[in-house]
């Protein structure tokens, strides 16, 4: 197909396409002039890919260009996953970055909090990850922040983010190790972020609610209603 | 104290705080002399909160100021919370508010697979909530990207999502009515999402390298030896 039919496929503009194609993203279409590419399914896919990477997953151009060359070189679905899971990135560690060098002493605490974190959950994991130098941060500056941080509460969390991941990796094991399908297994870890964050938030207003209708004084804005 | 102790305590740069207060997101310090202001410990604990905001929850200055404005306004925790439940910006929905218009099939199946999972868990949650379309352009997202897409396997999402935000909301709770507390429960809220998303990918990584151990062609990198 040409590159106007490539663009209406996938809802890419063509433009981005171009874009995409210098940045390496995108292999090139097989030439059939001197001026004009024909592109395949293969082409769909990877930009209905690159598309949901840098949108719903929000990564950059270079963090999308790390996750496509890992997924292309990894030969297993395994290795995909693990390479996948390095290769995206972290929350957290970036925005704090600059202060990296402050508050020793918090941060000791931190990572102290993250080994034990581990060792209780029985997760093997290396040294080198860089979720552990991230959640670290993460506790830092709940350390510094929330009044009433207990780090033995962290145990409940990461249970039910033990449970998580073992959904997320069903959904992806359910995939072969075609390259087409170790791609879908990036969707799936890559998008479950998000979405698990919405289901998140509508929880907490579900319980919120509730919790306010239980109030003595509840505060039912108009219109809001008795249900 | 004076603007320099200010900085000191809170690890925020003068010119940051100069920054915030033109902004709008600091209150004014005590005037003792012409060019001269005396802060305060409140003035310690709202910058405190505006970094972990900015750095941690990620949010623009806007979105801070929308935040803060929230708590200011809210008479009751419960009302803080609902407050900041709205304020805080939605995953997802900006990034792909570009092609809304587009691919109204998907867009009508992922609604209604939001109403059916809404209503299997039987959470109480207005039609305006920003989270129902957030969500719905997630799935949208999946529909059309996941091969083995299937809402009813939302439902085990869903329910560890509960059982996150109940942990969420035990930890608000426990801080009482005052504004200082009311803003620890801002924390909780905010700084829960990086940190359940780090202890996710924790908990990936563990189970894709268990899953790797017990293949018939385990890919273990050197210096990584048995345990």
């Amino acid at each position: 197909m040409k590159i106007s039919e490539l663009s209406r496929r996938t809802g890419v503009p063509v433009a981005s396409i171009k874009y995409f194609r210098r940045e390496g993203l995108l292999p090139a279409g097989r030439a059939t002039a001197a001026r004009l590419a024909e592109y395949g399914e293969e082409h769909v896919q990877r930009l209905r890919l690159i598309k949901a990477l840098t949108t719903l997953g929000g990564l950059s151009i270079a963090a999308t260009r790390d996750v496509l060359a890992a997924v292309d070189q990894a030969e297993t679905t395994d290795g995909t996953l693990r390479a996948i899971s390095y290769a995206l990135p972290v929350p957290v560690t970036a925005a704090s970055a600059g202060d990296a060098e402050r508050d020793a002493d918090a941060e000791a605490a931190a990572e102290a909090d993250v080994t034990r974190l581990i060792a209780a959950m029985d997760w093997k994991i290396p040294d080198t990850s860089p979720h552990i130098r991230g959640l670290a941060m993460a506790l830092r500056e709940l350390r510094r922040l929330d009044a009433d941080y207990r780090p033995e509460r962290l145990v409940a969390y990461a249970e039910l983010a033990h449970s998580i991941a073992r959904l997320d990796l069903e959904r992806a094991a359910a995939f072969d190790d075609s390259p087409a399908l170790a791609e879908q297994a990036v969707i799936v870890l890559a998008l479950s972020g998000p979405m698990l964050e919405l289901l998140r938030r509508l929880a907490q207003e579900d319980q919120v609610r509730r919790r306010s209708t239980l109030d003595d004084n509840p505060e039912e804005g108009p219109g809001d209603g008795p249900r």
